[in-house]
């Protein structure tokens, strides 16, 4: 009991140099779209492109100036993006994003605004809307459909940072023609095909006041439910500052700025020390801006893969370094998108569907059963027995913002408390793995330090079943 | 008989003067394709593009440096090009031409090359391949087929006169990707339609040297018999100077140059004087070019529309005016080509095409019934009673060159001959008209003035009986 009181009036202590930095009441909250988003944790983003079909290794920076010469290499023998979203459903994704357009700038899908599409392959077999036929098959298998949309680059049309190439008049003219395409493309993709779940806007989709397109009023109009990602006006979510799938602890969902910045022209703040301010955000931030992680599945020995190449699966993460990707971005209050390539044949590939299964399983395993179901209104989980407690699973709820900010967790033996771990952020979810699992019986969380009156939602301890299946 | 000894012997005067200028053996022959091309004498070239449906005035300077910003506006209700080439022949063309491609890079048919297409369009009535049709059209109704490809400018593209706007890497991609689209356009366009008669390049297809498509070995692969019109490298016709319809008299088919020059790069000896060179060529020109009078329908009352546009019906050229243009193109050995532009319907209208049947009939009564029908062995037409001439037509076998270089017509009254006309080239056709006809019985025509041997092929007298049908 005495601890406690301590603990609380740590608490009490903290809280009170917490108003210092930020109220309560001015706390940052995600809006509905920001928490579905959060709590989905894990998606899966579908890159597909013209150029999968070129047999040669992509290099993205020629790749962005150098038009395909021929899209009749478009020709998925197999093609069935059902089979990519159940791949999803299997690695356990709650949400799946497909490249609408990536740099090439052609569109999978019978686009009105861009000529660019897939109906100038001259298809019959009706599979000319991979994209209207992702989202079908999401909702099939019960994912959250969202559509990346590449409009910094556009290799056909020769776009470059979102600025057409070329010079006087006729730039001009182009420019103009190019915005209009963009703005009607999203307008298509944001009402023909019902509610989205995220619109990603890679590097950001700039700012109409730089010249850009206007796609934020268009979005916010017919998608009002769906996460933005990205421009220069607004940002509801953050890229994570690496590609590498994991951000740093802690990892806030506070942020300083309500965007981070297009293509070439973020702010200092946001990409000095090698973009920090992304990977840990701030807790004092005004604005909520949730972390993304991500990744390409093709991520290991040196290989960086969005895209599809051939004799390529050396570079598909094992299973181990999977896990650990997901413990250092789900298991930190970040969302994590693994990038999954289908291949020339129009289907995710054997190896890495195998893999998304493996890691799927591996985490729905690891996470199945806690030593015992935490009750919501106690901070302190006792067992029937002694166990060696390897992982714990902490979530706080962020509906109102994310408050915890510092905390501990405690074991109780021979009638003492011993801390056996710190923490600072806690949020949607952070998952501890206890390196030197000690028996034990009783757990508790302390919490130091909050804004506002925190409440957690979880709090589980598990013992490492998944090397004992 | 002495009028006749001493034309023999001002014929031999002249003939040895002349091949002080030029041998026999050095004058510049037709090739077959040149040789039916002027023998043609009358095409129709239809011109379509998507700015047909902007129910915008067509301004080409804006039009050449303007993307459209939406395709589906290309949505004609009753697409019929069959309709079109019908209307060809019954303004009495040989042949008729379809921009494959104008200055938007909108293709009329399904380019595998140019995913710009009708294809994006997304119909499902088998229309798509307006080219294709177009041509099978016209083997059904027995006109002999062309294509005019535009890749001069490129306004979708970005396409200025053969260059693609920009700078850098990028633009060089872009200009690699554009020229072996082109390229494999021509190639399409050469090989998926069977013998063409034309194919145009508008103007002019520059030249390789200078970073432009290399069509012109492709062409002649695969079209040998095929009139080019025209890059730097060859122009097997050249453009008459105007777009009047009409060239000067004379109108020579030798040329002192292989080539006309290409867009903004023509030589200098070319359009100086108003492009006076291409509207007389040049009788000692080593070259054989022979020339065309082209001239939208649509060009009376200050008008000048080789595009549909909404109530413009009063631009189309009056009967006499297209009777006068007649004369001065096709009756001085240039080839007339016409512009027609189908409307949003994808039909002739029905003004323009009454305005054509009314042309191809007038024409066609005026010179169906000679006085009487000259052997081509003799050089005098002799009718059984006193005829007032109006009309006379001379045609020369132009097929070992173009040799006749002066001559007269004379008429006999009382035993004696007179002067009634004095030209110099004659070509393919010459169309004389007699403001003052004067009843006669006996016409001669004296060869004054020729390079080798020449031989008339046509020699026939006309009353004005369009006047009195």
């Amino acid at each position: 009991m005495k601890v406690i009181r301590i603990g609380i009036l740590i608490f009490l202590c903290f809280w009170k140099i917490s108003i210092f930095h930020l109220q309560a009441q001015e706390l940052p909250k995600p809006n509905p779209a920001q928490l579905a988003w959060q709590n989905a944790e894990l998606g899966i983003i579908f890159h597909y492109d013209l150029h999968v079909f070129d047999g040669l290794a992509y290099k993205q920076s020629k790749n962005r100036i150098t038009p395909i010469p021929d899209i009749k290499i478009f020709n998925p023998s197999k093609l069935d993006v059902e089979q990519w979203v159940i791949s999803a459903k299997e690695a356990g994704a709650k949400f799946a994003l497909i490249t609408a357009t990536h740099e090439t700038g052609f569109a999978l899908y019978p686009s009105k605004a861009n000529p660019y599409n897939t109906l100038a392959l001259g298809w019959k077999n009706g599979k000319e809307d991979l994209l209207g036929d992702f989202i079908k098959a999401c909702h099939k298998h019960g994912l959250k459909p969202g559509v990346y949309i590449g409009i910094r680059w556009n290799s056909y049309l020769g776009v470059h940072d979102f600025v057409v190439d070329g010079e006087g008049e006729m730039q001009l003219q182009r420019q103009r023609y190019y915005n209009n395409m963009v703005e009607e493309m999203v307008k298509e993709i944001c009402t023909w095909y019902g509610p989205l779940f995220e619109i990603w806007f890679d590097g950001g989709a700039s700012h109409p006041e730089k010249g850009a397109p206007d796609v934020l009023p268009i979005v916010k109009k017919y998608q009002p439910e769906c996460l933005f990602y990205h421009n220069d006006q607004l940002a509801e979510a953050r890229w994570g500052g690496s590609e590498s799938g994991t951000v740093n602890y802690p990892c806030w969902s506070n942020f300083p700025f309500h965007f981070t910045g297009s293509g070439e022209s973020a702010p200092r703040e946001i990409w000095k020390d090698g973009y920090k301010l992304l990977k840990t955000g701030d807790p004092n931030g005004k604005y909520f801006m949730p972390a993304m992680a991500d990744a390409p599945l093709r991520g290991d020995n040196g290989r960086h893969e969005w895209f599809w190449e051939p004799n390529d699966e050396h570079s598909i993460y094992s299973l181990d370094k999977l896990v650990d990707i997901y413990h250092k971005s789900v298991g930190r209050n970040a969302t994590l998108v693994l990038g999954v390539t289908p291949d020339t044949a129009g289907l995710v590939p054997h190896s890495d569907r195998k893999r998304m299964q493996e890691f799927g399983q591996h985490i729905s395993n690891m996470y199945r059963e806690p030593i015992v179901t935490s009750n919501q209104s106690k901070n302190q989980l006792t067992f029937k027995k002694q166990h060696p407690v390897k992982h714990i699973m902490l979530r706080e709820d962020i509906s109102e913002g994310q408050k915890i900010r510092s905390f501990r967790i405690q074991e109780q033996s021979n009638g003492k408390w011993t801390d056996i771990y710190q923490g600072s952020s806690i949020g949607n979810k952070h998952l501890i793995i206890l390196e030197n699992p000690v028996p034990t019986k009783v757990l508790r969380i302390i919490i130091d330090h909050a804004v506002g009156k925190p409440k957690l939602l979880t709090f589980n301890a598990y013992e490492n079943l998944q090397n004992n299946p």
